[in-house]
């Protein structure tokens, strides 16, 4: 199983997919430098005039409505269904969704409009999403929205099976199911939730590997997620002590770095 | 009186509190790095249509008016009146104030609407505010601006009575009054002046400090330009002569490391 | 010759020039830091109502297309015609041009309403500028458009006779010219494109050099390549094996320390 994954990164690295992003700009230059750190293109584009002309020439497209307006949310909403009409796989992230009722009617207006690949959220907005009962904290997950890895597992199979894409949630403990399948990755470090950005990075690396493997959007989120948590513990080990602001650097350095060898030895996956 | 400001380091580490940014997409990813680095929660959410809703769920405000739009400055006036309405303290950067007319108009508009919890500017910024004639230089202090200290807390108290808040002006010195008391901090390094998004970072801390405590502005406020200035002398300490860049990283360390005894024991603070 | 180029590093930090720019919310950040590391102060204000105002009291000017929108385009616009007006040089950075019908006519609505100090792009977006096919590839430059330096220098010859401005063709090696005089500069290191943003942080050099020395458009060009080449060079001996993160911030500290001695030292130009 492993080793689908390790050749996903040698895959990405010699493709170099394009990715367009409908992203906010509180972590839109880290979203644009880990695209890049994995080997892809990032490309950020979020005027309606040229939604459709930037879809067409990516491989993959990337909905976060961390900063949504009035304006972007129609981008997102175009740019989602020029990439369904292109045949190119869209990674969304229903940041902060629960925490206004703008940012849930704007999820219940991309669910119709746009058939999703993958679907990335914290355990917060993935509940919300699923119609649950959460309780949001702003763009955080919520600590009274901790839940058993069996419960998320069950969440994430059925939200996935109800809107026939990949659902993944993140936190200390991975999620990620296609409905029939279900694995849990244990990669990762606390002080990734003490940076910005490293959900939103997180599936800016899914557009990646979705961008790398279109029919393959399971294998992809599971590697973006390895990746991510991989690097988190080898940032922590290279500069955690020195504190966040290197930290995030050693980020970076380790998302560029991540080769086959390093993802494959260091993986904590298992069927869930 | 350092101990009082030592133990809102643990406050708001504690506490946790979520902030609401309408703020500059310049130094937003900075100013939510830094709000993670001091403990609390950020959120950036500057759409009209979720405002209210943002602001009823966040402990405090920070309005920035770094780059400022027509869409923004609506949404600015309707946050700051919901923070008022539900008691939630405002920090206010009026960043670049002076440099035009919108700018001017904009803190016109803020100042008759909401009533602040702190103000914090450049001496240039705030002898505007104060409608004093002023040499701006863009969003920078203007050197033609250099007052004495003994200056600038005559206007800083002058204008914090006539504005019913905390008043800070920063610099190389740092003055902070609500009118009655006065304090200056001598904390701080030149580099801090080097890289963009230093003082829109003290308004985050402010506000992340406001959020904690929120019936004590002042200590907030103090807090906060404390943090920033020990920040910038253990920065500089530890990578200072290798340039800007690790500069900023180092930053970023120091105020994730923050505790209330290197506060304490480096604070150099007088009544002023 | 390269003594004037040094001299310049030496010009801007001694004039401190303010230096405007509308640009991307992806690299603003990255811009406005290495514009106050070569010893310039930025400032980005995108609304319509100030353009005037903040052009007006700026050293140059640094329209950068990146993200642009139908907003932002008006302003581009509206603070170039301002910049010409005030008789302050004006860099271009036509970002993605042939990505979409959109940046191709925003270019051509730049190229009619205001005169360019500079023009710089990668190779895709300068053959796109002059009219003739191009491979592009959202705001990478593509394989496909490699050319020889000879027909390098032959495009930005004609491309800033036709404008009557100078034209930088950037990549592995770069290409200035201001119609009579043709250079090539060979300092660089592949790593500076895989991090987002040294496409703009070189425009962003351009417009400090611009604002230091006015009336040498050239030999400001020139300067920031030479300036980006070499701290490109320098940072990768100081953090390149370590990964992008760290190479990003050793970037910044290279063209923090930057100076006329390193520069001279180092530069690798010839004349084309």
């Amino acid at each position: 199983m492993k080793a689908s994954y390790g050749a996903l990164i040698e895959t990405v690295r010699a493709k170099n997919p394009l990715i367009h992003h409908i992203t906010n700009y509180v972590t839109v230059n880290d979203c644009a430098n880990i695209t890049l750190a994995i080997g892809a293109s990032p490309v950020m584009a979020d005027d309606i005039g040229e939604a459709a002309d930037i879809t067409r020439i990516s491989s993959a497209l990337v909905i976060n409505m961390g900063t949504l307006n009035e304006r972007t949310i129609i981008s997102m909403l175009e740019s989602g269904k020029s990439a369904n009409a292109a045949g190119i796989p869209v990674v969304f992230d229903p940041v902060g969704v629960g925490a206004s009722g703008l940012r849930n009617r704007t999820v219940v207006s991309v669910l119709d409009a746009v058939n999703l690949g993958v679907l990335r959220g914290n355990i917060s907005e993935i509940k919300q999403v699923a119609g649950m009962q959460s309780a949001t904290k702003g763009v955080d997950a919520s600590r009274d929205d901790r839940i058993s890895t069996g419960d998320a597992v069950a969440i994430a199979k059925k939200l996935s099976s109800d809107l026939g894409c990949v659902v993944a949630i993140t936190g200390a403990a991975d999620i990620i199911s296609d409905g029939q399948r279900a694995v849990c990755i244990e990669n990762g470090h606390p002080m990734l939730s003490d940076i910005t950005g490293t959900g939103c990075m997180c599936s800016s690396l899914m557009g990646a590997f979705c961008g790398a493997a279109p029919d393959a959007p399971f294998e992809a989120a599971v590697t973006a997620l390895l990746t991510m948590g991989i690097a988190g513990e080898l940032a922590f080990e290279a500069a955690g002590g020195k504190g966040l602001g290197s930290f995030r650097a050693a980020l970076h350095d380790a998302v560029s770095r991540m080769d086959a060898q390093t993802l494959m030895r260091r993986a904590k996956i298992y069927e869930a």
